[in-house]
């Protein structure tokens, strides 16, 4: 296999430096200057890769979505023993890693920029493609559980995956900084089958 | 009615000033000379009432409960005609106002300082005093939407009250930056019965 060129290391050893401390010290902690020192490179070494601000950020920000997609992927061909777990099984799993390192400062540095984004508009396209991604796993997640036999229903599967994501993601900020606790991933499969199956109750009142 | 101490409301106003610098550019953007510039007084104004930067934020923290407290209770008061609102119907509207100023502020001051709080150990009591809160008027709404003659069961009102909070914080996440829309605080409302009546069937089925 070739080596890819060493350029691209070098952006995703300043990436991974740049996530470090938007986990540590948030927005403030990050300077061209600091992720030089915390991946070890000469002072200017960042300032040459990416000239501003913003792109250091974009290009930070497209870093933790390649990690957050290699994880998945990893997780999706880690089917232990033959057997293939549930989306749902793995969602949880992944959202439970969160808790430790490296996921831990991934899932804070995707905190910041996200807010960040709501006032540095070069960052809202990738934000809202990494938002499009979870909403589609969330609804692949999902449509697995539908009930046997159950019609497929477009506008209720939207709904379950809405509430899915939105729950997903006050647990992964609750878990990335410590204001909550869970002790384990089938647990946490639980609330999230709980709330798929509610809002599939409350869908069936209506129709 | 005597008119309050002048030192107090010069605080306030130090810290409205410092929650929308939170809110526009982060903690990043907050710098005590800014606070002074923010709210129209002398500099050195913020640094005679807040001598550092823990002191700052913890002025900060304090203002934001208060507010949060203040619009609560006076939610809770105006219940229009006569009749009283369920308290779930409240956290919905209230939610809801998030999407507007000066809740969507108030709501991103408070994601960035429970950010600061798990690096600073001097906002960490007040951060989980504010979780407390919220996590008793979830107890209290849910405790509201118990069905009739179902014996209580402190276990299941601690989970439902789990999955409120956690909904709720990623729903206000994605409100205050943008990250998602809902059209009326009755769709919040269902969403969260629906994530309370999934938890309960849940329960039911293990029990």
């Amino acid at each position: 296999m070739r080596r890819k060129p060493n350029v691209e290391q070098r952006r995703r050893d300043l990436c991974d430096a740049a996530i470090e401390l938007l986990a540590a010290d948030g927005a403030r902690g990050l300077t061209h200057l600091r992720v030089d020192r915390r991946a070890g490179l000469p002072d200017g070494t960042t300032s040459f890769y990416y000239q501003t601000r913003t792109a250091l950020l974009r290009g930070t920000l497209d870093r933790v979505i390649e990690l957050d997609i290699e994880n998945f992927t990893n997780a999706l061909n880690v089917a232990g023993d033959g057997e293939v777990d549930s989306l749902l099984s793995q969602l949880a799993e992944q959202a439970m890693r969160t808790a430790v390192e490296p996921e831990r400062s991934r899932a804070r540095a995707r905190f910041e920029l996200m807010m960040i984004a709501s006032h540095e508009s070069e960052l809202g396209a990738a934000i809202e493609g990494l938002m499009s991604r979870f909403v589609a796993i969330s609804e692949a997640a999902v449509a697995q559980v539908q009930p046997a036999g159950a019609p497929p229903d477009r506008r209720l599967v939207e709904e379950q995956a809405f509430a899915v994501v939105t729950f997903l993601g006050g647990f992964l900020f609750r878990l990335a900084y410590g204001l909550a606790e869970m002790n384990s991933a089938e647990r946490l499969e639980r609330y999230l089958h709980s709330v798929i199956a509610g809002v599939a109750a409350d869908h069936g009142r209506e129709c």
